[in-house]
């Protein structure tokens, strides 16, 4: 069972902005959302990994210029918060729309976020996303 | 390119630590590896996630009683420290022997552990494994 004080509340906002962000193929939301630095580290779904904001962003860009239209359903797994770091897994039920066709599928995806920001204005960015197919 | 650091240093030793366990399918050393958590999180390539460390237990048992033989060559791709905690993602290249057949294969792996215990001797538990088949 998940914990619902503010901290784990907080962190699940976050998380959610980022799934807001990729459901809307909306660069700039994706912007806002990550730590934009050369510790950032993404792993898209079966991808090689890759470190650094720089070559992040521009697969995001890839991603967001090839899908039409993404949905996500996100079922929370786990939700843990240890100082100023946060940790989300979750399972992404998604609908793409790519060259005209619907496709479903699921993705596991762990996401690391750090905390910066007042105490009463947290502001959680993520430093890592490593999503893998659900088999 | 990775600093190296003593946090950085001391969170590879951790991260190695984990992968000897592994290695040696010795259920007491990953049992020191491992933060003993309802928090605690484990995905092994392809499997469901399972959270709590009484079934993350039992599915390394079950991993260790199938596996003859398990060697891990570790491939770092990013480390980082954030406050207590610190995120490793790392290629696992394993040779296996199962039922006498030896197979390679890698896997993607980010984890991620909590320190505790003084500056001078920190002590970095596991709370989260997330591996992932490289396709």
């Amino acid at each position: 069972m998940l914990s619902e004080n503010a901290d784990i509340l907080s962190l699940r906002d976050a998380n959610q902005r980022f799934y807001d962000a990729f459901g809307s193929l909306d660069m700039a939301q994706m912007d806002a959302v990550w730590e934009q630095s050369d510790r950032a580290l993404c792993v898209h779904p079966g991808w090689q990994p890759i470190v650094g904001w720089g070559d992040i962003r521009r697969s995001w860009q890839g991603i967001f210029n090839g899908a039409a239209l993404m949905h996500f359903n996100i079922h929370y797994v786990n939700i843990a918060v240890e100082g100023n770091c946060g940790f989300v897994t979750c399972v992404e039920s998604i609908t793409s729309v790519v060259e005209g066709q619907a496709q479903g599928f699921g993705v596991l995806a762990t996401n690391i976020f750090v905390r910066s920001g007042p105490d009463s204005d947290p502001r959680w960015l993520c430093i890592a996303h490593h999503a893998s197919p659900r088999l």
